[in-house]
C-alpha cells in the first residue's frame, strides 16, 4: 500500500496517569512498525479485531497490551491504523512512544489524525472541525450541535445548495459559449426562485451563529444591579453544587469568566459586574462602563433589584440605559431579591414590560424559577439542530449571502451573463470553503492546530 | 451466565479531556446493558473484536464510539467485559457513565476491575498488586520490577516453595496419624536441606526489599555539605532538563521531595539539606540533626566539599559522624566542587577511602561522571528481576523466614513432629498470604483502595 504520508503516532487519551492509555498509530508503515515491536502477529491479525501481547524493545518487554487493528481505508484516518491499549503509567506511555519513534514513526502534530481523515476524504472539513468541537464540548447542547455537524449536517445542506447552484451555473456558462446567438438555457425565473430559497437558508444560518456560538462557548449571562443588591450571593447560591462538577475538569476555563453553570443541557457563563449605581455621574464612572460593556455582550441580563431598598428611584432610568446598550436579541430578566426581608412590590408596577422573578439569593427561594427561565430563554431559539457555531463557517456564509444578493441584483438590472456567472463562481467557492473542497495549507494548519495531539 | 457480582463501569483512561477516552464495563450484565444503549449488535459481536456505532439514550445519540467485546472468562476480569472508546470530552464521558448507571451498572470502586481479576482467579494477589505498581511506575527499573511481578514472578517462586514444603508437611502429618508406631515418612536430612535452601531464598528476598523499595519509590540521595559549598547549584544543574520532564506529569509527587531525577532507568529523589557546619556545637544544632536524619534515610550520600575553601579542617570529623549515622548499605560519594576556582586537592589525601568526583556544579563539569556513579551504585545490587518492592510481601517473607528457622531449630532439638508441623503450616500460611490463597476482605480493601478507579 502506498501513501503520500509518513506514519505518525501519539497518545490519544488525556494526559496523565490512569488505568489504561491508548496510543494511536496511522500511516502506511503502521503494521510494519508493530510487527517489529509486538509479540503478536499484527500482519495476520484481521481487520477490526483485538490481539493480546507484549510491546518489546531490544528483547525487553515494555508492556502487556491490547492491539486493535484497522485496515485502510476502513479506519478513522482512512489509513492503516493500530491502537495500542497499554497500562496508563507515565513511564509506559513515554517508553512506547520512544520505541515507536525509534522504529520510524513520527510524533503526530495537533489534530493530525483528523486532518488525515479529511485529506483521505473520510469526512469533509466541517465534519473534521466538529470532531474538535465535540471533544471540547462541555454541555449537552454544545455536544448535540457538534455531533450533528460531525455526522454531516452541513455537508448535506451545503451539498444540496451547491448542486443546485452548479446546475444553473453550468447552464449559464453554456450560454457564454453561445454568446453570439443570444440564447437563454437557464430559466431566469427559476433562478430567481432558487436564489431566494438559498438566500433564506443562508440568512437563517447566518442568524443562527449568534446562538450557536454562545451554545458552544457558554451563554453569557451578565448580572447587573446596585452594590449589595445580592449579586455575589446569587452566584454562590447557584453554584453551590455545580462548582464541584466544574472544577473537576482541569484546564477548561479559557478566560476571565467568573463562574460556569450548567442547566437544562446548556452551559451558562455568569459574569458578575460592579454595581451600576456607585456614582451620581452614571455615564462617566469607569466601573459602570465595564458593567454596560458586559451587558452589551450578554445573551441574558439579570437585573438585580433589592426589594428591601426603598431608595430605588433611578430604576427606570437604569433599565433605559441597559436597553440602549444591550444586544438586540438579549433578554432582560428582573430579579427582585431579598423578598424574605420585605413585602415591597413596587418594581412590578414600574417594570411591567419585563419578566420579574422574586427571589431570595440568600435562602435559595426562586432559584428554580430563575433556572427554568434561563433555560427557556435559550431553548426558544434552539429549535434546529443545524446552527452555525464556527466563526469560519459564519464568515463564509456571510460571503455566500453577499454573492447571492449580487446575483439577484444583477438579474434585476439585466447585467450580462458573464458578470452573473462570476458571482455564482464566488458563491460556489465560499460554499466549498466550508466543506473543504476549496482549501489551503494555511487554513488547515490554523484549523487543526487547535486540536489536541492524538486526535 | 451467572456470577456472584453486579456489573460495574468506570472511565479507565486518565481524567481530563483528550482525543479519546475509554469506559470499561465488567460483569454478567455487560452485554445486556450495551444492547440497551448501543446501535450496534454487541450480543452477536464476536469475542475480541471491535464494532462501530452510537451510544444512545432515549432515542438520542450520545456519541459515536468503538466497542470492544471480551467474553468471560477470556477477559481481564474473567467476566463479560465491554470497552467503549468514545470522544474524550468531559460531557461525553459523564453522559455515557450516567447512561450506563441508568441501565443498571454501578460505578466501580478503586481497583475493582483488578480485584475481580484476582477473585475470578485470572491472577494471584501479588500479580494484582503489580498492576497498581505498574501504573504508578515512573522509571524503567520500577516498571521492570512491576512487570516481572505482574507476569507471575512471585507466583512461580512461591508456588515452588509451597509445593516442596507441602510435600514434606503432608508426609509429616501422615506420621502423626501413625504416631503410636514411631515411623518417619519424611526424611529429616532432606528436610534440612530443603529448609536451608528455602531459608536462603527468603533471606535473599527479604534483603532485596531495601533496594526493591527504593527502586519503586525513588532512590533517596541526600546532599550534605557546608553552606555555600554549592548544593543547590548542583541540583539546578542536574535538573536543568529533567525538571520539565518531571513536571509534565501532574500529581506524581507524593511527599516533600526536593527534586526527582531520572538516570540510567532509575528514579532518584534528591534531598537537599541545610549545611552541616553552621554551628561550632555540631551535635546540638537542629538543622544539623535534620541533615543527619536525611543522611540516615539515604541510599546514597553526596558529601559536598568546597575545594576553594582552605578552612576545612573538620572534614574528617564530619565524615566520621556521617558514617555513624548512615544506613549500613548507603554509599558515600565525595564531591569536590568548584574545581574551576582552585587547584586545591587536599581532600584526596585525607579521604582516600571514598570515591571522589571533581566537579564544577556551576559549569557542569564532572556531572556525567556523577550520574554514572549514581547509576552504578544502584545497578551493582540490581542483578535480579525478582526484588521485593512491597511492604506486605516483605513482612510475610520475614515471617516465613522465622517459621523456617523455628522448624530448623525444632529438628535440631528433636522436638515432636506435631510442633514442627505447626510451624510448617504457619510458613505455608504466610506464603499463601502473598499470593492471596489466604486472604481477608480487609486486606483486599486496603490493597485495592490504593488503585485508580477504572483499573
Amino acid at each position: 500500500m502506498q501513501s503520500q504520508f509518513d506514519t505518525i503516532c501519539a497518545i490519544s487519551t488525556p494526559p496523565g496517569i490512569g488505568g489504561i492509555a491508548v496510543i494511536r498509530i496511522s500511516g502506511p508503515q503502521s503494521f510494519r512498525v508493530l510487527d517489529d515491536i509486538y509479540s503478536g502477529d499484527v500482519v495476520k491479525q484481521a481487520h477490526s479485531t483485538l490481539s493480546y501481547g507484549y510491546i518489546q524493545d531490544q528483547g525487553e518487554d515494555i508492556d502487556e497490551v491490547l492491539v486493535s487493528k484497522f485496515q485502510a481505508p476502513r479506519s478513522f484516518t482512512g489509513e492503516d491504523v493500530v491502537e495500542i491499549s497499554c497500562h496508563g503509567s507515565s513511564y509506559v506511555q513515554r517508553a512506547i512512544l520512544s520505541t515507536l519513534q525509534a522504529h520510524g514513526c513520527r510524533m503526530a502534530a495537533h489534530g493530525e489524525f483528523t486532518q488525515r481523515a479529511f485529506l483521505n476524504k473520510k469526512m469533509d472539513l466541517s465534519q473534521a472541525e466538529a470532531v474538535g468541537d465535540l471533544i471540547a464540548s462541555e454541555s449537552k447542547a454544545a455536544h448535540r450541535l457538534a455531533l450533528n455537524q460531525m455526522k454531516g449536517g452541513f455537508k448535506e445542506e451545503i451539498g444540496s445548495m451547491r448542486n443546485r447552484l452548479i446546475e444553473f451555473a453550468s447552464l449559464m456558462e453554456l450560454e457564454l459559449d453561445f454568446s453570439e446567438e443570444d440564447v437563454e438555457f437557464a430559466n431566469r425565473d427559476q433562478l430567481k426562485t432558487l436564489l431566494s430559497e438559498l438566500d433564506n437558508r443562508c440568512d437563517r444560518l447566518v442568524k443562527s451563529f449568534r446562538l450557536g456560538n454562545v451554545i458552544k462557548e457558554g451563554i453569557p449571562v451578565t448580572i447587573l444591579g446596585a452594590p449589595n443588591s445580592g449579586k455575589s450571593t446569587l452566584l454562590n447560591s447557584l453554584l453551590q453544587e455545580e462548582r464541584a462538577i466544574v472544577s473537576d475538569i482541569a484546564g477548561t476555563t479559557r478566560d476571565a469568566i467568573e463562574a460556569r453553570y450548567r442547566a437544562g443541557g446548556f452551559l451558562f457563563r455568569f459574569i458578575d459586574t460592579a454595581g451600576i449605581r456607585e456614582t451620581e455621574d452614571v455615564i462617566e464612572a469607569q466601573g459602570v462602563d465595564i458593567a454596560f460593556k458586559k451587558a452589551s455582550e450578554a445573551r441574558i441580563i439579570l437585573f438585580m433589584v433589592d426589594a428591601s431598598d426603598s431608595n430605588a428611584d433611578s430604576l427606570e432610568e437604569e433599565i433605559r440605559l441597559i436597553e440602549e446598550k444591550k444586544a438586540e436579541d438579549a433578554d432582560i430578566i428582573i430579579l427582585l431579591n431579598k423578598i424574605d426581608l420585605t413585602e415591597n412590590t413596587y418594581p412590578q408596577e414600574t417594570l411591567v414590560n419585563y419578566p420579574i422573578i422574586r427571589i431570595s439569593a440568600l435562602q435559595g427561594a426562586g432559584l428554580d424559577e430563575l433556572e427554568s427561565r434561563l433555560v427557556d430563554s435559550v431553548e426558544e431559539g434552539f429549535t434546529e439542530n443545524l446552527l452555525l457555531t464556527n466563526q469560519r463557517h459564519y464568515e463564509a456564509f456571510v460571503k455566500v449571502r453577499e454573492c447571492l444578493s449580487r446575483i439577484g441584483k444583477g438579474l434585476d438590472d439585466g447585467l450580462p451573463t458573464d458578470l452573473i456567472t462570476g458571482d455564482m463562481r464566488m458563491a460556489l467557492f465560499h460554499l466549498g470553503e466550508i466543506t473543504g473542497e476549496i482549501t489551503t495549507d494555511d487554513l488547515l494548519g490554523s484549523i487543526f492546530s487547535k486540536f489536541c495531539i492524538g486526535k
